[in-house]
């Protein structure tokens, strides 16, 4: 990580290394992270660290693609604590060079269904 | 749609309408589309126009965000038949104006667990 590492890839960074405490002064103070999955709202710098902190497992963090778009961003991120890889999709904005609000999504893995299997490969 | 819209925007309309074969136009020769949760990848135009033709259902599509980051973007999209509503995730990337490739998920709802309820809003 580097001091001049965009705000959302610090974060991924700080996650990747358990160091949570340091991504609160990331956060704008109106911060608030939605999961529409399970239709979660975490409003707060104070609650997003301490959710992540108790969080099970110890997890590493890897950005496999990051859109910066400016005011806005999205990253596409492989976490893993070296047995379950999961995937998670965000978007981000920010403000004034702080995250200020995310809707992150945690795809799961499905089979692949047969009547598309003429137009696909498998991998 | 307009003729200088971005082609991830145009290409999200022209699903609304239902006009798979004017999405061909948007794409390189080269496109790959992957979908990690059922490890599917979709080769060439001709077999993401036959597949998006052959999906059951007719379906509606609305952006929920976009992340233009030049050679690369990222779309938040709501699919929706009127009865269920789905929400794709999708990496982009550009080469000369075209839609070279992309990565796709399609997250599913989960019940939010317990253990993490102190930090939440429910919404």
């Amino acid at each position: 990580m580097t001091a001049d590492q965009h705000p959302v890839l610090r974060l991924w960074s700080l996650f990747d290394a358990f160091d949570f405490d340091g991504v609160a002064p990331l956060l704008h103070p109106g911060f608030v992270m939605e999961w529409p999955q399970s239709r979660e709202r975490i409003r707060g710098a104070a609650n997003f660290v301490a959710l992540n902190a108790n969080y099970p497992g110890r997890w590493r963090c890897r950005v496999l693609r990051f859109v910066d778009g400016g005011a806005t961003a999205a990253t596409e991120t492989e976490v893993s604590d070296g047995q379950v890889s999961v995937r998670a999709a965000s978007f981000w904005t920010l403000d004034d060079g702080l995250i200020r609000d995310a809707v992150e999504y945690w795809p799961e893995s499905y089979p692949a269904p047969d009547w598309r299997a003429r137009w696909v490969e498998r991998f």
